[in-house]
């Protein structure tokens, strides 16, 4: 293997992760919702040698989308348009396992494979927003473990499914007749606590076998997940310890389930503000907070975390009691990286919405080009990061300032590719095509 | 309204409509699951100034692909990536409402006429073939009044669904920080018999306001359901009168609805082998055929009718007591055509084949271009068609064919148009964007 080199995954949000975005000069609103718009950024991050554009996804309106560009564009359509105006970056689509039903996924994942040459991800979720039981005839969403459960299953059903058919199952000999070997295409025939699926796929195997396995929960089962089947995890974290942590435990599980850690990317998510000088990067990052609206970011911390603070006195203190009382919440690791922010920076309410305003919980960054480069080169050298996924504030702006002046010094420093060295995600990733299971 | 003109659909199979597509020397098998193929394709459509491309659609694989091209390319994914490709012409999924989420259909074809600028279409359908059931844990295919049952309250949620924003719920105000405005978005709270959604969706209205709806199936319960939602409608007729009888039934039903029947076009199916002279016509249908594999078209007659004749002499007569003892199967109106096929022009076995070759039951035409032409317009202006799904019996040179020589034909007799006039498919359709319906 050649000298390790980061990844860099492109996550985009309609106007961009900041929040107020959409209120940026900087950013034309009319195109939120144009492909040409995503087509044009999708090249730009193929210009850049990027790994992948990546599409977060939840079957459900987010309620503050009064105040903020909080729809949602649905991925694999979307992702399928970019394929046509790319020829290289890996496309991620995130797709729910609670609210899919495995043969439909399993059909749109190999398609979107063969329609790009063999570049899509899946990051895999169980969808957090409760909101979403209620478009599919349910009264609860169901719960933490239960969504796990399935999640466990329905890998399972959708990896043989995309095994269902051999590579060399087409044949396609005009003088036989002879279109596919039937012999080597296998129902699967999964029976199981919560799944029956007979297959095979209707579509013949795709040229990366299967999608990348992305996942993006950093909860305890988050990660036993993540360990077992994932080949790449998206992870936020605002401290080098923290991503420290995070990246030795995965890698210890995945040890332990004797898989290959390197064949497990750690991409902490990084949004980054950069200036020609760090005074300009803070003020740019400043104007941001201006645009602000704290009802918006109540309104986030309220169906996130569970925090209630729409009483508090936004230039006062965080209520310690209020924050400590909702501790337990569902899923928790998102929960648990904003305690910590309270603890570490002892910020005023205006101040945590400020921090989270950026990019959720992500990490945001601020500085010079160099300084950017540094705090990557820090996580990637000190064991917290494989790579990242860049989160800009705004679109494209935001986008092209990194590509423009942080790439350029990665490079310089030996860090990141100047061009595609294959023609896959898992190429990208450095992951080998799996081999289609033997059936059972 | 300006003069009457037809509306010209091209359906895209992979390798063609005729079952031995793949086999003839002017199609290239190695590009079935080339998305480049199919995007030239559509170009080419486009260039011709098609209204729509449209793809056909089963959530399981056809038990016949051993001996032709029967895969199925996903159309969700497949028209995005065309979509990027074109500009101006329809996109046409057909996906079934038996066996996807209606909340997870809407935002696909949201999401498609939102990148495609308006040109998306739906072709709904309760999915015909049993053996999709196994894929989604079912025992059973449900039966046909079933399925349509909850196919129409599965239209009623979704309209709703894409009706949910209203159009002018996005506001996007930079300065005041009001993106959406939320008492223009409606939750649907739909609780019905066999479905509860409650909405809304996460995506603004789109262009089009809802996907053109296309129907296909012509039994009892299709031409009801057809007459009751349809804007467009697929259909298989073999003769002149059955066209007839077709089409001013739908139209006198919808016309009981208080339906215009002008805005409910009846599109039949067309396959045309097209020849220089006559006998050139011939001979290439007659090359296509003595490709065809009976054992395929055994299995057919068998999965789509319920029809086993494969311990029948090939070249003996179809014998008529088999025949009559399964004329109740199913949904039934494929069935009654090939019956009307057996009395009509009493075919031996292989003949049957043959004629069911080209395109499963929809007419095929063999002719020079003005013959194809004359077909088509005395369809056009007696009363059986307002235009044509062009089934091309391979591709792309079966389509090229039309597209060069038939086209310009119908062109000098005014009966097809030189160009859009619209940029939507509703537009090109003749048909109007509907207002979304208010909340009730």
């Amino acid at each position: 293997m050649s000298a390790r080199t980061l990844h860099l995954n492109l996550f985009v949000y309609p106007g961009g992760h900041h929040e107020a975005a959409w209120r940026y000069h900087g950013t034309d609103p009319k195109r939120l919702l144009d492909i040409g718009f995503y087509q044009d950024l999708a090249r730009r991050a193929e210009a850049a040698a990027f790994d992948a554009v990546f599409f977060a996804d939840g079957p459900s309106l987010a309620d503050n989308v009064r105040h903020a560009s909080r729809f949602r564009l649905e991925p694999f359509t979307w992702l399928s348009a970019l394929a046509a105006a790319t020829e290289r970056i890996g496309l991620i689509a995130t797709a729910s396992t609670t609210y899919t039903e495995p043969y439909n996924l399993a059909r749109l994942f190999s398609s979107l494979d063969h329609l790009s040459g063999g570049r899509a991800g899946w990051n895999i979720v169980t969808t957090g927003a409760s909101q979403a039981a209620g478009n599919f005839g349910l009264d609860e969403h169901p719960v933490h473990a239960d969504r796990y459960d399935r999640a466990r299953e329905f890998v399972e059903v959708v990896t043989k499914l995309w095994d269902s058919w051999e590579d060399e199952a087409l044949v396609v000999d005009q003088k036989s007749g002879v279109f596919a070997d039937t012999d080597r295409i296998h129902e699967i025939n999964h029976t199981g606590r919560r799944l029956r699926v007979r297959g095979p796929l209707n579509l013949p195997r795709s040229p990366q076998g299967r999608p990348v396995y992305v996942q993006a929960g950093s909860s305890e089962d988050g990660r036993s997940f993540a360990a077992a089947h994932a080949e790449a995890v998206f992870t936020a974290h605002q401290t080098l310890r923290g991503g420290q942590e995070f990246y030795a435990d995965l890698k210890a599980r995945a040890r332990a389930l004797g898989r290959d850690p390197d064949r497990l990317l750690v991409l902490p998510g990084i949004s980054p503000f950069i200036g020609s000088t760090e005074a300009e990067a803070r003020a740019l990052h400043e104007e941001f907070d201006d645009l602000t609206q704290p009802e918006y970011s109540l309104q986030l911390l309220r169906r996130l975390l569970g925090l209630e603070l729409s009483a508090a006195e936004l230039d006062g203190p965080v209520p310690r009691q209020l924050v400590e009382t909702r501790g337990e919440r569902g899923n928790g690791s998102r929960f648990r990286l904003v305690l910590d922010i309270i603890d570490r920076e002892q910020p005023t309410v205006r101040q945590l919405l400020h921090r989270l305003a950026g990019a959720r919980g992500h990490r945001v960054v601020t500085g010079t080009p160099e300084q950017v480069a540094d705090q990557i080169q820090e996580w990637f050298e000190h064991g917290a990061a494989d790579g990242f996924n860049v989160m800009p504030p705004w679109l494209t702006g935001g986008f092209d300032l990194f590509a423009d002046q942080v790439v350029p010094v990665l490079r310089q420093r030996g860090l990141f590719r100047t061009g595609y060295g294959g023609a896959t995600l898992r190429e990208h990733y450095g992951l080998p095509r799996p081999a289609a299971a033997p059936v059972r």
